[in-house]
């Protein structure tokens, strides 16, 4: 676990390391999972260098705040787009998308959760290395 | 404006000085207000030492995410709690309290508010200076 690099991003707690849908070292610390007052759960997502999840979408949306690093967001079909520290990411409903650190950055958002997620498939070396 | 002092604090903008509702310097941006996918909006909320909001509550109740620095919460009838960076507080509806900064330090949340506001009388001196 390298996060002597997470220098100014560790706010929130690393919590466990991901497994499944993700490729390469992605750590998920749930901070808010009460039912209320909102109808949605807060993630801490931490990304090494090169990680990221595969792709999916939400049945309500999701709003990713990037509290550090550098990382992508794609939406199928688009461009990825490049995040930085105070980004704010308002995900459609069900648009196919993924999200993950950069090559040479870690990443680390908040993920404020309203729905189910549903999974497809992974976002492979030959296209993350292009970007 | 000091935020000299905010080393490692300012991750979303300072934005506008608030003027109601507080008292001493505090300020406001707005990071989410559209209408999806969540019922709520966020605004990143930045007290300077001494720095406070008036007691208030919330009809649907609000989340804080402590970004930053060091503050108070206070819930009527309750020993205020001091909250650190990481911290989270789950603020429940219709429960009068207030938030704000220590004596010495500033103190940045995000809130992410579900419902109405309605406010009630300031934290004066004489309360806040006893914590």
């Amino acid at each position: 676990m390298k996060n002597e690099h997470l220098s100014n991003s560790t706010i929130f707690p690393l919590g466990e390391k991901l497994g499944t849908n993700f490729i390469g070292d992605a750590y998920l610390q749930m901070i808010l999972t009460d039912s209320s007052p909102l109808d949605a759960v807060i993630g801490n997502v931490t990304f090494a260098p090169k990680a990221r999840n595969n792709w999916h979408s939400h049945k309500v949306g999701q709003v990713l705040l990037v509290t550090g690093g550098e990382g992508w967001y794609q939406e199928e079909g688009k461009a990825a787009q490049l995040l930085k520290t105070g980004d704010v990411v308002n995900i459609p409903s069900n648009v196919k998308h993924w999200h993950g650190a950069t090559k040479y950055s870690w990443f680390v958002h908040l993920a404020i959760s309203p729905g189910e997620t549903n999974w497809y498939e992974s976002v492979e070396d030959e296209w993350f290395d292009k970007l």
